[in-house]
């Protein structure tokens, strides 16, 4: 059975990129600069699960993202975590932070609601468009 | 300067062992198994800025501590994270979940109070005896 993202998380979540191993997703919360990362392998529920082979491009894309995240959104803390208590998929948060945002100092999840971007919020295509030309040497 | 334990890691956690890497640290805790690895590298506050020589070791550690926590707690499910937006020391959180936990399915952070194992606590002995011995591979 091939790959396919999990309903909930593309349900959450806009389409950013397809980087060499994993689908580049952005929360669709305007509270916070919010990316998901899920690598396309079937059937993967844990970070200590990735094929061998395919961990140092896992860990690339989470840190290309985490620089991306951290130009394009100014953001003074990356927080990046693996939980998928909800949502067995495995999917990699990288979350820019900042000390005067809606959780701050705790993490993000359980917080509030989401706050959707307004349908073609000009906010998100050019954080989308942005990230996209930050990681332009990551793209499938 | 030399690497030093952030004071508040050390007092929130009991010392398990020194890896190659990281010191690996026990929260004390007794509500959930869950371990918190410190790279020994002086002034680092984010993930993507692990110097590109350790990052393979780095997460090697992750990943046997996550199978550590899986085999010797008997996890569900294993939650990886670095947050930071308190103690900036960076420090990654691998965490044994289960779906009868004090948490569950919400992440551990900012759900009640920690409940510290009793002096010279049996189970947590047991414990990081056990994970020292499941990541004798891995020591310093």
């Amino acid at each position: 059975m091939a790959f396919s993202l999990h309903p909930k998380l593309a349900e959450d979540s806009l389409p950013v990129a397809e980087l060499a191993l994993c689908d580049l997703l952005l929360m669709n919360d305007r509270r916070f600069p919010w990316c998901i990362l899920v690598p396309r392998i079937e059937n993967l529920r844990e970070l200590h699960a990735v094929p061998a082979d395919r961990q140092a491009v896992l860990y690339e894309e989470i840190g290309a993202t985490s620089r991306a995240l951290e130009r394009v959104a100014g953001a003074e803390k990356i927080n990046v975590a693996a939980l998928g208590n909800i949502v067995a998929q495995l999917h990699i948060h990288v979350i820019a932070r900042f000390s005067h945002d809606a959780a701050w100092p705790a993490p993000v999840w359980g917080i509030g609601s989401a706050e959707p971007y307004a349908e073609s919020c000009e906010r998100a295509q050019t954080l989308i468009a942005a990230l996209v030309a930050e990681l332009t040497h990551h793209l499938r």
